[in-house]
């Protein structure tokens, strides 16, 4: 499981069925979970706990599986201190995860992404490649975020109107969908469902509550479109 | 203090005047501070800090006690990765905290809570049953937060007009109240004393800055009512 | 490196150079990477790092350095649960950082501070004394905050209008120059480059596009001048 050519501190805990490749190095109170799989020159760095289950307390409205399979964590990506990564999710090559940052099961992320300090990914969430996400940014359960994207911090997406007053319903609860090369400014809140286009320009501070058009450029609360092409 | 039907992970800091109930489990690297009452039932992930005082550094307005009495978690309620409590805390039964939230000294959670990730609660604030409060959100100290209520991701609240200019007013510095039944929408601002009436609606994105009616449906910045009853 | 008038706890990791004064209070599960110097009477609770190396995992727009030297922390300051601190930081005496706050490389925060809990401060910012920060604020790199000022909960500061698309351009990304004795209510979004005068006032929820003049009070969406001294 571990061989020489890793530099794995003795207080970090590997339970059972984890792979770890050649050159990864695990710094102090790592917890490893089974299913984990690092792939050759990962660093994870102090606290960080991979590869936890979800568990419910009884008060949650999306029903939990009871497997999620491995999570995996590609080439050369880094995630720095205290960062948790559940069940079943798929990280790609030179990835940065920032500090604290936490992402639920059965998330895949691209290659060469950058996901912020305190940033909370939420279930079943895809990323594309070359992507950042910074600080203290919510990314729902259920969407779907492109290449090439900049969200500013503290970004907000949600994904469901009824706010919780309707179960979970799996047809309805739908996140944002942010296509290529969008960007979208610093503490801007995009409400359940809504598409940004290809290319779109979100203002900082924005409650988009209407699909961005490709190329278009909107802004305020809520958000309006100041042009169609930048 | 421990006994054969738990399941405590070898790394688990217990200091003194622990209480630990049949059927807990505790993950790796947790530390429980005097005054612990882990009630039947209770899983704690890694990294949790439990019963920890407040502490101050010659900077803070309000002044702290000398004692906060005992931190109970009640039965099979689970702590995430990275909860902090500090002391004089009291959570009920069936309550989900979320990855690195931390819940300041003296505050009181209902039971059947969801409590998100990263979510800071402040000092002396009091939560009923049955509501849930999405990641990231602001709970500041001395608010009242009712039975079935729901917050979205990154609301904010706060307990100070002055914003710090006046010293701590004991009668001054009060939080919101959110009254049963009532939805925050994600990313709202309310400001302090607003009072927020069962089953009102606050729209993704409001900066409340008026009580807002029992059954009313608000939005906007300001916020302004839209419908009376919903 | 250690000395009986410490209180040292045995699971602390200290890598080497690492000065520890006198009368140093170490919790749980702390790591002090090379570098560290905890001046006389700092305690630092459980699971904290400190001088950790910045990283980049090949996506990094800013280059960073082969060493920043030392990280310091001042007499009598706190370190509560789950705090980051990089290299090359330099922390004054009677400071209080939050549980699970992270400070970049680089960065200088004077005497009698408070950091609030999941507060993220990026690279080279620099912060006066008797500052206040609360908790989940996002304070941006190549930032400038003066002393005596007050900034609510989830203030967010950005310093980049290109959202990424240039590149790092070291002239061109400036964060926010907030001036002594300000105070900028809670969840505010201040855009880059933006000045805050002495002893301006900004309010709750607003976004501040323009530069605030001295004594001004601001509030909006985006923020228009209210009145000009308070």
């Amino acid at each position: 499981m571990k061989n020489c050519s890793n530099s794995i501190a003795k207080t970090v805990i590997i339970h059972d069925n984890v792979i770890i490749e050649d050159g990864v190095i695990i710094h102090d109170y790592v917890v490893l979970y089974p299913g984990t799989i690092l792939k050759k020159g990962v660093e994870v760095f102090d606290h960080c706990v991979i590869g936890k289950m979800p568990v419910a307390s009884g008060n949650l409205a999306r029903s939990l599986k009871s497997s999620y399979g491995q999570t995996t964590v590609g080439e050369n990506s880094i995630l720095c201190p205290g960062v948790i990564l559940y069940a079943g999710i798929e990280i790609g090559d030179h990835v940065l995860l920032g500090d604290h940052c936490s992402i639920r099961e059965e998330c895949k992320i691209g290659s060469n992404c950058i996901i912020g300090r305190s940033t909370n990914i939420n279930y079943a969430t895809t990323i594309g490649n070359d992507t950042k996400i910074m600080d203290s940014c919510i990314i729902t359960g259920n969407m779907t975020i492109g290449n090439h994207v900049f969200m500013g911090a503290n970004v907000i997406t949600t994904n469901d109107n009824s706010m919780g007053r309707n179960g979970y319903d799996e047809g309805g609860i739908r996140g944002p969908v942010i296509h290529d090369g969008a960007r979208i400014g610093a503490a801007a809140n995009i409400l359940p469902s809504i598409v940004v286009g290809e290319n779109a320009v979100v203002g900082a501070g924005s409650v988009v509550t209407k699909h961005v058009a490709a190329g278009a450029l909107v802004m305020g609360v809520p958000a309006k479109e100041v042009s169609k092409s930048n």
